[in-house]
């Protein structure tokens, strides 16, 4: 039998893994009978080695295998999940949920915490009040099976390699390795019972990918992986150069969710979040083509039932579902500030990494695992790149608790959003639709 | 400050470390403050990205630092020390420490435990009855300077960075780096106290460094890292393709120095005691050159003077003198068997690495930290490569306490000393002298 120093080694000297090692890796990583220092030899090996084709598939299924699999088959019809690779106010999923499902779809998404600029899903629907992502499998599936919706945390029993990878991972500075990225995502993905996935990989400085070239490998290994594992995968590349949304924040991007389900959201968001929306009732097969698909997903924010949704699922977890009718009872942050123009010009750029920087540092999202994030706390965007503003116009409001890190916020941010003499427009939202 | 992760990232990016960073991460590895899963991904990625001169002796330096630097300086004279960089059947150390002694220049040597084929010097002087290698930096410098001689373990408060280092490298695949190899090797023997330092840097199948060209490279690294920190450092590179002597394992070895220091020992393990000896002689400023130091390494041994020194340092450290005059209180293995030759020929070769080996299953070194050796066990060398046999002839004699386990040794062994046809010669003992 393999010994963990003898695949270490191997893969040290740039060998291929065979799926028996593989195997043997990821297990020892869900059981915990691999070291983890161990592990993170093998991690940076792996990082700066490489994992071929063929390792990157079996890595994956070996993931899959290292836990539960949700069975989401007593439930008719053709379940579908979506998957972002992670944005700066990517509020989407919290949108196109509601509206996939009034379309009559069931979604079925399984969420990992957060680590990146923002929380993640999960983070953003605990500032709704009362509202839970802990839920045992058995009651996630009788929920998709009733109301068509359910957004939960991993259970523990999920992909546990998964888990236990990224956990170290993020210690060891072997987070942005395309095999790793594609093991960690899939796996997820296909452990958490969906037919069909639609995966929303962010391209430009507020994602792991710089460019277009990179994100279309990802997102090409994310599809063939998947597909290789017996589901089906489809995969948009969307910029992440400008935010995506007005708002960056847990409780912020809950209330622009309902802004986009109201017909009141902006219009790159809500341009995203019907295209995803279309693309998954494809998938369910309800919709016929892309078009038909726009038109039903448009018709779900019209007729009011995308938000009817919203409040039907909220108050399924436990959440209070005025938040459809009233924002208000949202958490509100007690300090806030804005960030004026200071000349008149254009909103030269927004730049994604820098805003989501504020973000954290203002407590909306983690700079470590464990850490606690401010629900109330974050951006709210009053401009986008382009906009013409004059001396003393707000461009921004910081929402925080603490006034010196909100004063600290609004000069940090103020570089994030320079004001210059040219017109520009904002870069497309589709990078490869 | 840097981060832990922010250095690895550096690493893993291929980019220069500053000194200051390299002074982070040794303390951290020093202190434990740098978690192990952490240490393994830098340690990973120093291997594959390299560390350049320049970071190779930052790191050293640090590693000096790390701990206490014992100071030899109120003993009088050049104090010497030797080091090797392993190899098989390589009991240089205990002849050639008390042939310098005896010839006045003061020895002082700190030991690591060993991990290699056989156990470390500090496993041999163990198996004297009575031998402790264990004692405080005072008491160490007392003895070399009443009897100019002594060996023993590094203490805790020593290089506890490399210590740390070492242990986590050997569970990682991060062992035979070249940087890492100068750190802990310079890094021990600086902070040894010692003024000047021999390095005989072992070069063959039973070394780390298996080409001409690696081992010339790594000599010249040690020697140029030692240098730049102060130090004397002077290397030769010798041959570990075939065994250096003739006994592999703790009392064997012992016995085989007591041998050597007798004027009975194997030629080619006492032309390198000679030659080490001469060189440390003229380090230590006795001798004018090499042939008046080999001169004096010879008398040293004819007039029975080294053998002596010998008695004198092993009841300095509480061991049973009368070792130098009768073997026999030495322990000896229950269980002995001998490889017959299995027809007429020559000895073809003399496979130093899987001797090695053959050595470490019967508990004659160590597979895992902390295992416990066999001071008995071992193989007794009866020939050699290239000597003329004839069928039945003793090749060599297995020493253990399982009978099994004798019997499998020498079976492996018998594929280690192939009797051929052609006459061979062994390769010359000096690499680069």
């Amino acid at each position: 039998m393999s010994s963990f120093l003898s695949l270490i080694e191997n893969k040290r000297e740039g060998r291929k893994h065979s799926p028996e090692e593989l195997r043997f890796l990821v297990e020892g990583f869900a059981t915990g009978s691999l070291p983890d220092y161990q592990g993170a030899a093998w991690l940076m090996a792996a990082y700066l080695r490489g994992l071929d084709p063929d390792e990157t598939l079996w890595l994956t299924e070996a993931m899959v295998r290292s836990g539960r699999v949700v069975d989401l088959s007593p439930i008719s019809g053709v379940k579908v999940d979506k998957h972002s690779t992670g944005g700066v106010a990517d509020t989407t999923t919290l949108a196109v949920g509601p509206m996939v499902a009034a379309c009559g779809v069931p979604v079925a998404k399984m969420s990992g915490r957060g680590l990146g600029h923002t929380g993640g899903t999960l983070d953003k629907l605990e500032s709704i009040p009362g509202f839970s992502v802990d839920m045992s499998p058995e009651r996630f599936e009788r929920q998709v099976a009733e109301i068509g919706l359910a957004i939960v945390a991993q259970s523990d029993d999920v992909a546990p390699a998964d888990r236990a990878m990224y956990a170290l991972r993020d210690v060891t500075g072997t987070v942005p390795s395309m095999p790793l990225i594609v093991g960690s995502v899939v796996s997820k993905k296909i452990a958490g019972g969906a037919d069909a996935i639609l995966l929303d990989v962010k391209c430009g400085a507020g994602a792991f990918m710089r460019t277009a070239e990179e994100s279309a490998v990802l997102a090409d290994e994310l599809v063939r992986v998947g597909t290789a594992l017996g589901r089906r995968f489809e995969a948009v590349i969307t910029d992440m150069n400008v935010p995506l949304g007005s708002a960056i924040g847990n409780a912020l991007e809950v209330r622009e969710a309902v802004e986009v389900l109201a017909g009141k959201g902006g219009a790159r968001l809500t341009e995203l979040a019907v295209d995803l929306c279309a693309r998954m009732l494809v998938l369910g097969g309800v919709a016929d083509g892309l078009d038909a698909g726009r038109r039903m997903a448009r018709a779900s924010i019209d007729d009011g039932s995308a938000l009817a949704k919203m409040a039907e699922w909220v108050a399924a977890q436990g959440g209070d579902p005025t938040i459809t009718d009233d924002p208000g009872v949202l958490p509100l942050a007690k300090v806030r500030a804005v960030l004026a123009a200071d000349r008149d010009g254009f909103v030269s750029s927004v730049a994604a990494d820098a805003v989501g920087r504020v973000a954290v540092a203002l407590g909306a999202g983690r700079a470590r695992k464990g850490d606690p994030v401010d629900a109330s706390a974050g951006v709210l965007l009053m401009a986008r790149m382009g906009d013409p503003v004059r001396r003393g116009d707000p461009l921004a409001e910081v929402h925080g608790s603490d006034p010196r890190a909100v004063e600290e916020a609004v000069r940090a941010l103020s570089a994030a959003m320079p004001v210059g003499y040219d017109a520009v427009t904002e870069p497309p939202l589709f990078v490869r639709g």
